[in-house]
């Protein structure tokens, strides 16, 4: 069970943008900051403006801004615009094919299904409960300070 | 992010495994009984048994068995065992890529990061909870007196 690499650059671009704080940041400089394929940098934005989480600001001095404050982004909304929505245990209903399935009715979900959807739960609880301004927060402030200065 | 479906297999083969408390199923019987593959339930009874979670009983009424008790084998171990120990969320060190990287020194690892692992460590918790024997135990008695039956 992986992650794909696009939920860190897209974590990153986020916290990146929430520093900016409405100062738009293009891909290009993103893909420069980051030394990430601009092609690839694009599509993660794009998927962070398809889930109302980041917005294209057009013209001359445009770019990319969140689309509403680092504070109201958690990280499960982050992960869930870059890996889509689908848990990652997916029940397939085994128990109901082949000869298992001839024994008799089931009442209820599968126990096995029931358990995994909700150990995955309290991971994307734990997702949900941290923000993109939380991140900021447990990051020194030099940081914040030199990202703004090298990408405005 | 998704685990294989050899997960949703490789759970039910140990709940089957557990009611049979020691009496060998054959990878060809658990393949019928839940219209899989035999190849591919073969290679997930192998990673069970890598781990130390079955074993190959030989012989002429040979099969698998748990190598432990159901009780001892949490969801956790089943996962691991099926599809590696890696974490989801994986951090490739993007803030040190690039124009990042020469934003001076980071201390301690990154914010993103540990809140991406804390998060992956309630799953795993979660999942390590729980066991076998909890997971027979929350299936009815007629599906386990059924299932002995089919496979006996
Ligand atoms: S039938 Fe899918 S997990 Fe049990
Ligand atoms: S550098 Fe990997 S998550 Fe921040």
């Amino acid at each position: 069970m992986r992650m794909g690499k696009g939920v860190e650059a897209a974590l990153h671009c986020c916290l990146v943008m929430h520093w900016l704080d409405g100062r738009p940041v293009t891909s290009a400089q993103l893909a420069e900051f980051f030394d990430l394929p601009p092609a690839y940098l694009q599509k993660t934005l794009r998927a962070l403006v398809a889930d109302g989480l980041a917005e294209a600001v057009r013209g001359q001095s445009g770019g990319f801004t969140l689309a509403r404050s680092g504070a109201s982004i958690s990280l499960m909304d982050v992960v869930a615009a870059v890996e889509g929505r689908e848990p990652a245990f997916h029940c397939e209903e085994i128990r109901l094919a082949g000869r298992s399935g001839t024994l008799g009715p089931r009442s209820g979900q599968c126990a096995i299904a029931h358990a995994m959807n909700r150990a995955e739960l309290t991971y994307r609880a734990a997702l949900a409960a941290q923000s993109i301004a939380d991140l900021a927060d447990q990051t020194g402030p030099g940081v914040r300070a030199r990202t703004i200065a090298a990408l405005t």
